[in-house]
């Protein structure tokens, strides 16, 4: 198999993060985003929604969306569990997932996106208005999953998960979306110091 | 268990459609979401995010987002089984589950919530421009979809899933978003047919 990956696109970069807490190596075959190469061939007829990354099996299965290719691994390798334990505690792990994914990286994302002049071509129409609405929006989750994580490590319990990958790549993201992580949130900082220091942070 | 149920709205109907399915039948607690009585006490204590549904477990446990109650439900009660089978067939599902949401559920929502009048206390600050730049968004992806649909009968593969309720959902919720289904989509036409025929879209 191989993984058409993006660089430093938050996505592709939450699959390489998921794979290397995995201790899983498989060939990557680099996709130049900045030159719009997603938008090219090799891309399109493996996803027509033109995005990354892409799994190939050697069969020539094609499986895309970050999120359906860790799961996959994980059914493979379930081993360390990354999507969580026994019903509930899976079920806790999709909640707090989802919980980051669409009030916190979605929100970052909308926000460089329609703001951000590197990205006029790829948002359109850019509406900056809707990129600024999207701000405190990110910043009002981030007060909640503060009050959270003061009584528990990870975002969805004791033990790290993907949920804990998604919130790094949105805290990351932040930075070229132009929103300040705020001091005050101790809980959220304490938290991303560990999540970052992770060797699959590098990833 | 018992689970805070809001009528009408897309995500607690996926969760009905899903345990309708299923043939699992719990309590059910309704909350007025016209009279805003999700952002009241009962559910704010519940879920801070202030949305519905809302599983309560009998020892008290909470879990929201829709998809991760499904996915309890489906630890469960794995048959019949609506997130696939396999490590293949689950990676299938969840990217298609997806890809549903946040192409189509997601655009309609936006379209909906912020152009619609009724919407205006709901979503602050409506952005027009926003609900119309995803009207096209929605429409494009429904064309990739009935190219998908003219090789196979459901969304995700040759079973039903719950990529088709949120498809289901989807759909309908383009209605009251003032967004029509091109009749050309042949192909999206008989699945939505279809999907919509099974006694569970009634739930």
């Amino acid at each position: 198999m191989k993984l058409y990956d993006g660089g430093r696109a938050p996505n592709p970069r939450r699959v390489r993060v998921f794979l290397a807490e995995k201790r899983i190596e498989i060939p990557l075959v680099p996709v130049d985003m900045g030159a719009m190469q997603h938008r090219g061939p090799e891309v399109t007829t493996r996803n027509p929604l033109q995005r990354l990354p892409v799994l190939e099996l050697d069969d020539g299965t094609v499986l895309t969306e970050s999120v359906a290719i860790c799961r996959y691994f994980e059914e493979l390798h379930p081993e360390p569990a990354l999507f969580g334990r026994a019903a509930l505690g899976k079920a806790q792990v999709e909640m707090w997932q989802r919980r980051m994914e669409l009030n916190l990286l979605f929100c970052v994302a909308q926000a460089f996106r329609h703001i951000h002049p590197a990205m006029k071509d790829w948002e359109v129409p850019q509406i900056p208005e809707w990129g600024e609405a999207n701000k405190p929006k990110a910043l009002a989750f981030l007060k909640l999953l503060d009050d959270e994580l003061e009584g528990r490590e990870y975002v969805a319990g004791d033990e790290f998960s993907i949920a804990d990958i998604t919130g790094l790549i949105a805290i990351d993201f932040m930075r070229p979306a132009r929103i300040a992580l705020p001091e005050e949130l101790r809980h959220v900082g304490r938290w991303y110091q560990a999540v970052s220091s992770r060797p699959s942070a590098a990833a």
